[in-house]
């Protein structure tokens, strides 16, 4: 979209032209008398005014979407989902077992998981159940879908691993066991590990965070959050999935035939404006209306934006570098002119999917009681008055 | 490099291969009782066992580059460097003017820099006076060469801005001038505005921290970190360069013809092993080296790895994506036999330049006092005992 100069001009509402005498005026000397730090911490802190804070629930917590830019989610404010509490695990003494249908049943310290060749990605990670399926307006973008959030992750191929323990050919799935006082544990594809599953002991640069499963965890790019198994202590090989309770009475969808969608590991493509959203207040004229898309299956390759509550699409901005299975920022410029509509955005990934509307999503669902995989386009409703929530829709 | 397994197995000092039994005897059910934090909490703690610090100076505090991995630096660690104190500056009454050779002298407060359309990019910052040239051979990464660090910064083109004041044709350059109680300015070109300069509010997701300048800063990507004046409140056009004291009586370098280099903004290509450096220990066998390369110029291309003093050089792995003036990962597997010997690498960019040797560095510039832009390659020392230290080199 192309803006004036003009236009522009007057959507930055609060932005006033003055002459140079009066704008050198106003500048006034500053001294040290109201500085702080100098010289350098070992930590920095944040500004005392800027407070981001996950939203706790019973159990675990949610990112603050609606207060952040770009991709990258600070690791202190990655969503938590916890199955117990988070296990204090000693990295000297931590170990991960690879076992079952290999050459060499095998015991790694992490001392020896970091000895290995090391790979970096940055990818979402969402939880399966990442949709507020009874908010009220007043519901911000953190409480509605604040279960994903973005790093980049650092460990070894799991493929290599495997090739390490030597993992036999009848062998075409995993168990990943945590060592949480549930002992969460998932029955994985082999081929996931060929394809792109890693363990990783770093996030953002630093070893990941305690409630992330430190010193190490299963990353699943793409897939469903409690796959992506946290302190993970061991990896059994077998020739079929082992029916945990985390795949059989959790983690299944019914479907409208009666019956039940099971091992629905990838998550689907899904976008949501985080600005504006819930509580912002919106002042008329120029404005960017941005958010976040993401798509298990691989890279985002359109975003598009309505502000006419669905009538009308426009293809946003999408900010380059699109990685694949990866949060996407995207940009649209929307004048607005104070009339009450509501705005949405949709997702499309490479594999050609398209974001459902609530409706579509049900017909195609016929979505029952479970809250698992649920991607339909969110709205929010912007009033006369500028205040913005969140649009309810009826689950049929 | 291709490794066969039973190397790397061997590589993997301390992996042992074991029997199912003896592998399932040793887990033990892990209870809530050794459990903490649950349910969620606002914000995450590092684990106690990790205690990475930026290293104080005088003037500010480094990066534990040794301690990290992949390319982003958590914000809390970014190296700090400030000619007087870290100010506080309101957010609510902070401005940024823009005045001199435009059609229309404005200010901007925080909230209409926001209302603009905004750009996220990941690069890196690094001061200009990045190598400490007096360093004995127990010197970490961190405290040769820390003042380097990298984010993903979200903030306003600085041309959308030039476009809303009009700036005029004449005006080739600008004043940047911060809040801190230097009032540190400098002058840059106006063609780099239009090339990638930013004023960005937004590191790593979230506002930026106050030592890197909240609420906003000048990024000029892959130019000298002073020169990305932080708590900018004042952009003057001009049609020639200021000549402050950080342009004149600093940040300029004596060659060797007796003339003084000026207005040397852009950070050569350069790299640095990290993993293993001072003070690691390294065990014979298999291991990763690896550590950063960057360029002020563009993306890295290729960095080469010596692991016999500068002999012989390898192309070392690099991580995808590669991005134009950032940090980028380099890797390389090593099989270390037990022999003393040095390990060094060397960077190349798109430009086609080459890190260099400290010889032909010293020879090209003619160094004089002046530690600016000093970019020759460095080498780690890997003793018989496998400790690692900084391998010292005369200055000439």
């Amino acid at each position: 979209m192309k803006v004036s100069r003009r236009a522009l001009l007057r959507g930055a509402a609060g932005a006033v032209t003055l002459g140079k005498a009066a704008a050198l005026e106003a500048l006034q000397n500053p001294t040290d008398a109201n500085s702080v730090a100098s010289p350098g911490t070992v930590l920095g802190q944040r500004a005392p005014s800027e407070k981001p804070q996950r939203f706790r629930r019973p159990t675990g917590s949610s990112t603050p979407l609606q207060d952040l830019w770009g991709m990258i989610t600070p690791s202190d404010l990655h969503f938590e989902r916890h199955h117990a509490a988070v296990p204090r695990v000693d990295p000297n003494s931590y170990t991960l077992l690879i076992h079952g249908m290999v050459e060499r049943p095998m015991v790694f310290t992490l001392a020896d998981l970091k000895r290995f060749p090391s790979v970096s990605r940055i990818c979402f990670l969402e939880c399966s159940g990442n949709l507020n399926r009874t908010a009220p307006p007043e519901t911000t973008a953190q409480q509605l879908a604040g279960l994903t959030s973005q790093s980049e992750w650092t460990g070894v191929a799991l493929s290599t691993l495997f090739r390490e323990a030597g993992v036999r050919r009848q062998a075409t799935w995993f168990l990943a066991e945590g060592q949480d006082a549930a002992l969460l544990a998932r029955s994985i594809p082999v081929q996931k590990a060929y394809d792109d599953a890693m363990i990783v002991y770093a996030q953002n640069g630093e070893a990941i965070r305690p409630e992330q499963g430190y010193p190490a965890r299963l990353l699943l790019p793409g897939w469903e959050g409690n796959s992506n198994v946290k302190w993970i202590r061991r990896i059994e090989l077998s020739d079929g999935p082992f029916m945990t309770r985390e795949e059989t009475s959790k983690y299944t969808e019914p479907r409208a035939d009666g019956k039940v969608r099971m091992f629905s590991f990838v998550m689907d493509a899904r976008s949501i404006i985080t600005s504006p959203s819930y509580p912002a207040k919106l002042a008329r004229g120029w404005t960017e209306i941005n958010g976040i898309a993401w798509s298990g299956y691989g890279k985002i390759t359109r975003v598009d934006v309505s502000t006419d509550d669905g009538r009308t699409w426009t293809a946003a901005r999408l900010q380059e570098p699109v990685l694949s299975k990866a949060h996407t920022r995207f940009r649209h410029l929307w004048n607005w002119t104070g009339n009450e509509t509501i705005i949405m955005s949709r997702a499309v990934d490479e594999t050609g999917y398209v974001q459902p509307t609530r409706a579509e999503f049900i017909r195609s669902r016929g979505v029952g009681s479970v809250p698992y995989h649920l991607n339909p386009i969110t709205g929010w409703l912007v009033r006369n008055d500028g205040t913005v929530v969140y649009r309810e829709e009826s689950w049929g």
